[in-house]
Formats: structure tokens, C-alpha cells, sequence
């Protein structure tokens, strides 16, 4: 099946409940590479432990994933029939203090790290402070030891500032792995077109997310209306910048949206994107419940005017041409 | 011989290179009660080391010092000849990004914890750093439940805007427990007019630091100058917020001044308050090499001026009182 496909697919942000359910349906519908979150809050040794639980599946499902950790992996999954999965941080919180435990990741597969979260991290500010007063000192050193090693700056869930500072500190391209334009639905983690311009025109990605907080109407978000936004946001930041990144959270309990926002920092509930009335997951548009549907985003794109080669790039080929240029030292 | 002293003598901040020795100074110097960095950059299970390290000092010399716990155990330590020991952090690393962790830190006889050392920390920022937010969300959780276990709150190392808002938002008086006035001596450590009369008209404490890089003429500091400088001080904020936070780093390598600089966050070398040049721990003025000299003071504080109680105050009366009110549950 997969050899008739021209072009991979690839997702650059899930978060399932990782399950040999998850992966069948990865491979029914043909996806090639996912971007899998390992930690939010985890320090590096409870990252580890989330590496040990990834290498069990490894090992048990030879024939449906394989450990992703350059562009070419892509390609092999194309050639194979099988999914590559590549390691991301939301959260620096696996590297704790030490700008040692960046090339150590690295060494573990780790791919992207987001520079904050929510909140304010060691290195940077998360959306949901009121203040951000950009990319700290060990920030600084943080990203040019990540420029070094080869690990992708990722500022979905950073503030404004932070995610500007980063885009101009960063000798490498940058990515915003899960975000839509604010400009089509004015949520805290969607990004300005100020951010968008300096990521696109700085030869970095953004990765049109899928979760309902992201979307214009929400769960009721059509498949038109994505990608008639999809559209809009190639018109002004260029095609090649544009890929997927779902952040599909599939058979998550309610307590795991919980810790994302709350980790162990509050006493009180945190809700984030949102409310004490809907606290747990929003239900996912009703066109994209799984991996089995996210081909069905070629057809819209097809539907929105873009020609063949536009719908490859977007759904893949745009990632095989930044991590094949992303996952090592500068060449 | 210490029964016939009415005040207690209290340092409220050292970092020695604890030995046999340094108590037995200690006892010399007659100090009653030395609050006793314990963390600089470990985090919790290495902060448990610290701590099981200090359970062996106290078996072994329970002669010379004994675990501080409240405001009742300097007036003990006074009783019994001895040293009562309180613990303090001088950044959050230790409570890691667990609020839970504040009150097992307080369990363990943690008194006094920094919301930031020089750098951005997760609750606040450090006087390093180029940009000031103010305190985290993170920051205020913790400055709430560090208000309800008892556990002060101390910026010693913290930039202005942190500083005033930590002031603002925690609802008992807070300390800055090993600085000076900047306007005495203009070290990025030391404090505005500003931080030091919101400080005290809060009902906060200032412990003026005897560490060269806060002293006017470094380590040629006079004992005059300094006394001068503490009548000044006293004359602007009020007498009753003023004690002692000496900062000393007896009998430490410079490669711990090192490590309190860099952590584990940097590639690069950073000097702090030193250079390149002087990259090492600074000389102590001659007059202050260790906790046996630290009864000196009253003479110079006696010689500028203040009457006997006011010296006691200084030297340790006012430690006392916010001892006595700072370390438990709200009255």
C-alpha cells in the first residue's frame, strides 16, 4: 500500500495512550512518522522510565513501529510499511538544570523540546503567564547546545516574546509543532502572525494542530473550515512551511489532561484551555477520531485548490525535508 | 559563659565547610544560631543527602550543636552553651516543580528558602538575569503554602520586581537574609532604597552580608566602615529589621564558588560577583575570618553609636523575634 504513495505522512505531535490499537491504526492509515510527547512534567529519570515503556513496544511490535531518529527514517518507513517514531519534550523538564542532559537526550532519541510549557521553565515562559520576559540565561545556552547536538527548538506551548528571542537566537531553524493562527480562532496557543512571519520566514515549520481547543468552533470544527484555514495560512507564510501536528490525545483519561495542566505545581485546579464545566478532553471532530482518518486531510486539501504536490508536502513532505535537515550536527 | 549574655548571637547565613572546627568556633564566638545554606543547585533527593550529612554532624557533636527548628531553640542554645543549626535553601531547586514538596522540606527543618539564586527559577528571578517578570504562577502557589507551613521567604539573590511582589503577595514579612544597601556599595546582590523599605515596613528582615563582594573596599573593608554603614541602615529602615547574614564561606575550595555560579546550567564559565581575574572566593576583611570573630561586631556597633539593646537587637534579639513568629502555622 504504502509503496504507492509518492509522498510520506507524517504527524508531528500526538500524545495517545499507547497501545497496539493506536499502532494498527497508524499503519491503516499509512502514517509514516509521528512525533510521540514522552514527557510534560517528567524530570530526566521519569523520562527515562517513558523511554524503557517505548522500547517494550519496540520490541513487541517490530512489524508495526521502529525507533525514529533522522529524515531517512521516513523514508525507510515508506519503504517498509511500518511507523517511525520519533521522541519530544513539551517541557525541559527532563534536562532539570544540567545543559549536559540536552546531548544526553539526544543520545536517547529525543528529537524536540519545547522550552516551556505553560509556565515559566528554567529557560523560557509558557503562554499562561501573565508576563514573559523571554529567553532566560541558561535558555541561551540551552539552545545553542540543541543547535549543536541537533535537537529541535519547539515553542508550541511558549509566550510571544520567548518564541520571537528563540526564532532570533536559534542559529537553526525552529518549529511550532502544534498550533493554529490565532487569526483564525483566537486561542492563548495559537500564534500571532508576528510569530508566524518570523518562524516561516526564518525556514521554520508550524504544525497545523487537530485538537478542538485549537479550532474554530471547537469539536465542531468542519474538515472545509480546517482547510480553508489551511489555505489562508499557506497563502501568507508559503506552503513548504506547513505540515500536520494533531496533538491527538486518543484513549487518554480525563486525569491525563489534569496533569498536563497541573503537574505538581498547583494546589488548585488549573484548567488551561478548558473550564471547571468541560475539564476533561473536548470530543475530536467527528472526520478525525484516530490515525486511520488523517489521510482524509488529503482530499480536503485537494478540495481547497492545492495541486498534488502542495497536499504532499503539507501532509509530510514539508517534516522529511526539516528533520532530514534537523536531527544531527550542522552539516 | 554564655549565661551571662541577655541577647542571643544569631548569623543568619553561612555556607562553611562544616568540620569539627567550625562549630567549635562557632562555640568560641558564642553564636547562638547560624542558619546553614543547605541546597544551592541539588535537588531533592541530593538535598536529602545534605541533610543526612548534617544528622551525622549533630550525632557526633551534640556538645557543640544541635538541629534548630523554632524561635525557642536559640533561647535553648543559649541555655545549653550550645549551637542551634537552621536550615535554608538558596534556590527552589530542591522542591524541584512540586509544591508537595515545600511542607517535606519543612518536615526535614527547612526554615528559609530563595524563590530564585541568580538566575530565573521556576517562582522568580535571579539578579543576573536581564529581565524581571516578577513572580510565576508557580511562584505564587508556592509563596501561599511556604505562608501557611512557615517557611520564610527569602531574596536575598532575587531581582527588584520579584522582590517587591514577592513582598506584596506573601502575607507574612519576608527576609533578606545576606545582603547590603546598593546605595553603600553598588553590587548587583545588593539592595535599593526601594526592596529595602518595602522590605521593613512589611515587618522583614535584612541580614547584612559580610562577604567582600558586598562590602565597600571588598575585603579592605573596615570594621568602621561597616558599622557606619549598619548606623545608616538602621537610621533609614528602623533598627528592630536589622541582624547579621555574615555569608560565610569558611574553608571552601574555589571550587565551590564555582559550583554556586555555574551549577550544572553552563557550558561557559560565569564569575558572579568575581572575574575572570579573581575567579576564586575573596578574602575575608581582616576582621571577620570566622564565627569566633563574630562577637567583634558589637564593639564596632557600640563604637558607632548604638546603646546596648539596640547592639543586641542587631546582633541577634531581632533574628530571635522573627524566628519566633516565622517558623510555624500562622498565630
Amino acid at each position: 500500500m504504502d509503496a504507492k504513495i509518492a509522498s510520506p505522512l507524517v504527524d508531528c505531535l500526538q500524545y495517545a495512550n499507547w497501545s497496539p490499537n493506536v499502532f494498527s491504526q497508524m499503519r491503516a492509515g499509512g502514517v509514516h512518522a509521528v512525533h510521540a510527547t514522552i514527557a510534560y512534567h517528567e524530570n530526566f529519570r521519569e523520562t527515562v522510565a517513558n523511554i524503557i515503556a517505548w522500547n517494550r513496544h519496540f520490541e513487541r511490535h517490530p512489524d508495526l513501529i521502529f525507533p525514529g531518529r533522522s529524515g531517512s527514517d521516513i523514508e525507510r518507513a515508506m519503504r517498509e510499511g511500518r511507523t517511525a517514531i520519533f521522541f519530544g519534550l513539551q517541557n525541559p523538564s527532563p534536562i532539570e538544570d544540567d545543559i549536559g542532559l540536552i546531548e544526553v537526550c539526544h543520545m536517547l532519541g529525543v528529537r524536540f523540546m519545547q522550552l516551556s510549557y505553560n509556565n515559566q521553565s528554567l529557560l523560557a515562559t509558557g503562554c499562561y503567564e501573565g508576563e514573559d520576559p523571554g529567553i532566560t540565561r541558561f535558555g541561551r545556552q540551552a539552545i545553542a547546545e540543541m543547535n549543536r547536538v541537533g535537537m529541535v527548538i519547539d515553542m508550541s506551548h511558549s509566550a510571544e516574546r520567548s518564541t520571537l528571542e528563540a526564532i532570533e537566537i536559534s542559529t537553526r531553524p525552529i518549529a511550532i509543532t502544534h498550533a493554529n493562527p490565532y487569526g483564525w480562532h483566537a486561542a492563548l496557543r495559537n500564534k500571532s502572525d508576528t510569530v508566524l512571519k518570523a518562524l516561516t520566514q526564518s525556514g521554520g515549520m508550524l504544525g497545523l494542530s487537530l485538537y478542538p481547543h485549537h479550532l474554530r468552533d471547537g469539536s465542531n470544527c468542519t474538515l472545509e473550515s480546517f482547510c480553508a484555514m489551511v489555505a489562508e495560512t499557506a497563502s501568507r507564510y508559503g506552503t513548504e512551511h506547513i505540515g500536520i501536528g494533531s496533538d491527538l490525545c486518543q484513549d487518554q483519561p480525563d486525569s491525563v489532561v489534569t496533569w498536563m495542566r497541573n503537574g505538581r505545581w498547583s494546589k488548585a485546579l488549573d484548567y488551561g484551555e478548558g473550564s471547571a464545566a468541560a475539564a476533561g478532553f473536548p470530543r475530536q471532530p467527528q472526520w478525525f477520531n484516530n490515525n486511520a482518518d488523517l489521510g482524509n486531510l488529503r482530499h480536503g486539501l485537494r478540495d481547497v485548490g492545492f495541486c498534488e504536490e502542495e497536499v504532499g508536502g503539507i501532509m509530510g513532505g514539508n517534516w522529511l525535508r526539516f528533520y532530514t535537515a534537523s536531527f544531527g550536527p550542522m552539516p
